[in-house]
């Protein structure tokens, strides 16, 4: 096997202590395009190496080649042109602007500029045309670098099983439940007498977030602009005490009624961009059909495309919205950090990254 | 406190030693009007104590007049003119009519005889008049007793939330989604390897139990026979690691558009029959409105009003359907055993168990 | 049965939003004897009312009485001479000296002064003369009040058990492995991503803290201080996803080889000074046996006594130490705030509440 | 890389459909000496493919060449000399002793004949030289084949991190409390009732199966036979709501007082025969010492070593025994279908599976 040494592109890792932190910085372990040069955290964190700094909690160690990092304060003149945020909502705003108008690429998973009118809000298997969103961005704000989103969670779970059937059949409406996963509210997050045999039918700001984002990414970019999909979204958001994986029971009404054989076909045969370049982080079904009546779920079924993929089962006919079905995606990974790797990904392909910080 | 001892009324638990058995021992220790005279089960366990032939899953002791009742087949001969039936849906049909036949008058909350024409599905809060298919059912079936059932354990909570919008407002469309708890499979029921951080998006046969019993529920008693009521209900059913309490999400549509004040003000105001007749099991509130962005919820909750409620919460406008809201209730009370009794308890105060088995 | 009526004494409770200080509110709710005239916690919650400023998470209602408290500092001038505390330790300290100071009596579930050689560690059935330590305490401090403890929650429940087998056989060494509740840690304490399908092999302080108290409760006064047990202690504790309810492995070598069913005998026939005066929260048997190879569990018997006894099951014969058992507890009732309870009854059947504040 | 293409040792999985049985089939998938020929089951199940035949539990997919295998009766005449058991105890005993009669070489996982004089209990760190008993077995017998046996699951985690302390120090005392998981029971298997939320303090047998197969592990063999270890073991085993890993809390005395960092190098520094020779699965640190007070944890660390390594932390002077010290291993690896792996790999190293079934 011969190998071809390319230099990889420098990136950092901002909030790099927090749960989905440290999902960015397991998963960027031996990526083939990316290198992990800087980890950045709070003040507090500043100064410490990253084993010393951070409470791991996932369940594999954390990579040698992170550990002896010094973590350094979230704010530019990190290494490399190229930054992942899992930096809090509470503090990502500032800190996201600064490092783009220094010319940094700021891959975002926080939810402060989502839905700003100039930011894209990208799934590359739906949406990836939305990147000419950068341009306008960057001459509407004077900015060298640039601020690109991936969606919450669970919008990101429900988003890549709604758009095939978008893209063959239109959307016109969708109650969706969500039944989601500790490892979603980071940590310490939801403390375990809440949650320990029991479930919490609320998160704040979750339901506005599926409605309203499930709508942008879905629409369409015309101009300046995205037009988002005239299409009604109802969300209800749960919290069940699972550890990773969010699952959502979907009731939609399509613009024809195709019948059910040809919406699961819509779903088997769904392909998109990061397939056809062969991105690294692509699933190879970025919706997965799962066989069996109880399927997809989360213990079982959330680790397949590692990560990267919404699971799809139970697609059958509805007597009131034509069709529903369960869907399940691993919130950090394709919820969160792989999500914006992925993003980084295509907007590497395209030459954006190249472009962010040049002169 | 003067106390008039009036004799009780003897009744008998078929399928005492399963989930739904226990809790129907439990909650007859000590009832002003009804005494448990007889436990039966299966062949296998005829003949032993219930102390001894049950392996009693309930967070109270086995109560102590229950202990040494000695286990009977389930066969007419029990002392006594009522029986309740927590017998499995596989032999629950011709056992509970040859009771029938025998002129006992069966609660049962098995499956089998809901859905028939002349057997009432009752929910004394709901359809109390719907108690009048008893005379037609033993006309039909020339039976000295009768069967009268309660509704599946979801079904139970989500429709007594549902009958005071019905009352006001109308119905046209529901959407539900349940995050239903463990007991509901009875014991040993759920393997822990499938349930323990996780969620089975599939309960079989349980989305058809409540698109047809709410509709029967709800329904009008016109003549012989009762007209499910001209809605569209749709369900999708979960199981999750809770161990009592049947959680739903609800959307709905009503007939008219009160505004989500009118709605909570029908929730907080709704009585029944079983309020006005000061019927033991009676809940002080049938809907009970919990304050609290974040409830109800299971492990909290549950037992509010001694598990014969349902709890609603998070009651908002909804873009697609009108409105929504979360519903709790406990799925072996209100939901199974307790249902039953509620019935056997309206059912004495209409003089039908004084008649069952009368020649 | 007749009634006489007497004015009940009042008491207050400090850091009463807390998940012990909510257990105290709760259990102190129709107290024969003790009226909650008083809550009070952190600066922050000040001046709110109790049902404003707390966030219940127990499964029973708010008591009515309790919503309308407006919550206090922390500080001496509460109405009553009694305090209940149920504050963290790094606070409780000096707050509880004041009090004590001021002519409080202090009923306190705080770690800080529980070894002090001056302030009783009381568990009633156990060692009640050791609060001989109080006249002590008062005239080596000067105070006209006085501190009185209860042990730590995994204590509490190890050493009721271990109390019959001192008393009747002498004991040697206990080694004990304990798997304990989310509750012990209060709220938020645990972080769900923790304990959710886990085990922590480790809980600061704890066991140092079963180590010493076991020996001090056992220990015999003599004179002005407490000699303790002259016995080895070890622990090894761990958290386990269990709501309420500490589990203990024990392994003791005690000071003769009665055989088994001596053990047994000692456990179940052992009774103190609490049922002998019936006081209020006492359990009918401390130490309850419980049948059945798999018992004691705590979803199934936390609350049996109302959460006042230590439950125990598979006694039998050790190879290596001589016996072996299993221990529960409830860790925020008999292992926090009902044990003070206990011990106020206790202290205020021997007169000491009503000398506190006396001049 | 080269690689010499070399013909795989075919190779059968009786009990496959099982939660073993799977694990089995699981890791033999790409093993680079083994090639799975034929999977067994009970009669329901054979004639079926796997694919269809098992309800498979593991989260990761059913290898693609399991899939299509179909399911043969357990008994002799199946592809290959060597059989992998899983079989349930109830049935295992007289299956595999037919198949050794038949010359197959038998690394069974079931109990039945672990503690058979002529039948070596093998831990391939720990006692290698124990296959000198397939000899002794042969020719009392007058068996071709052979049976050889990997411990009880706890029994394997445990002994793997005694055999350290065997080697340098010599064990004369331990005491261990268990906390396994539910896949330690198989599928069904635990209630989910029973558990979530739960501790169940007993294991029918599994105390007895510690405490003997311990000593007969660490004992010496002699001539014809294993002297078991002359030290006292004493368990006590509980159940908690963890899907893998079974973590015991263990006291320790040992011949010598050699200080806790002399116990922790010889745990750090233990390797055997397998690491020596380079067995595939063998892991690199046998005993895998864990950093932070608060490991190993199950959910964190469980699959450390792909599962094959026994995970220490907190060690720690203990006041009454020596030492003390927590350890973690996962159940169904090398607590069963990784072990019987391994000492397959031993055999086939020492040519034992090479003579299964000459004439």
């Amino acid at each position: 096997m011969t190998k071809t040494v390319v230099a990889k592109t420098k990136v950092a890792v901002l909030g790099a202590t927090g749960a989905v932190g440290q999902r960015f910085v397991q998963l960027l372990d031996g990526h083939p395009w990316f290198e992990l040069a800087a980890v950045a955290a709070s003040e507090r964190s500043a100064g410490r190496t990253y084993a010393d700094a951070c409470s791991w909690k996932l369940d594999t160690p954390m990579p040698e080649a992170a550990r002896s990092l010094v973590v350094q304060p979230a704010e530019p003149g990190l290494p490399g042109r190229v930054v992942f945020s899992a930096l809090d909502a509470a503090v990502a705003g500032p800190v996201e602007e600064a490092f783009a108008a220094a010319g940094y690429a700021v891959l975002s998973n926080a939810r402060n500029h989502r839905m700003a009118d100039d930011v894209p809000l990208l799934v590359p298997e739906v949406n990836p045309d939305h990147a000419g969103l950068i341009p306008v961005q960057r001459r509407r704000r004077g900015w060298k670098g640039f601020i690109a989103t991936n969606p919450n969670c669970s919008t990101a779970t429900l988003v890549l099983a709604l758009a095939p059937l978008e893209r063959r059949f239109g959307i016109k409406a969708v109650a969706v439940t969500t039944l989601q996963a500790i490892s979603g509210a980071g940590y310490p997050g939801i403390p375990a007498l809440d949650i320990v045999g029991n479930v919490v039918p609320f998160i704040a700001g979750e339901e506005e977030k599926i409605e309203r984002e499930t709508r942008k990414i879905l629409g369409a970019l015309a101009g300046d602009a995205v037009a988002p999909l005239a299409a009604v979204v109802s969300a209800q958001t749960t919290r069940v005490p699972v550890v990773d994986g969010h699952t959502a029971a979907v009731f939609v009404t399509l613009g024809t009624d195709p019948g059910v054989e040809a919406v699961r076909e819509a779903f088997r045969t769904f392909r998109g961009t990061p397939q056809q370049r062969g991105l690294p982080s692509a699933p190879q079904h970025p919706v997965l059909m799962m066989e069996g009546d109880d399927r997809p779920q989360p213990r079982l079924d959330v680790n397949r495309e590692r990560g990267m993929a919404s699971l799809v089962g139970r697609v059958r006919a509805c007597p009131l919205m034509g069709y529903k079905f369960i869907v399940l995606g691993h919130n950090t990974i394709r919820g969160a950090a792989g999500a914006a790797i992925l993003n980084a990904e295509l907007l590497q392909a395209d030459g954006y990254l190249a472009s962010a910080g040049s002169d």
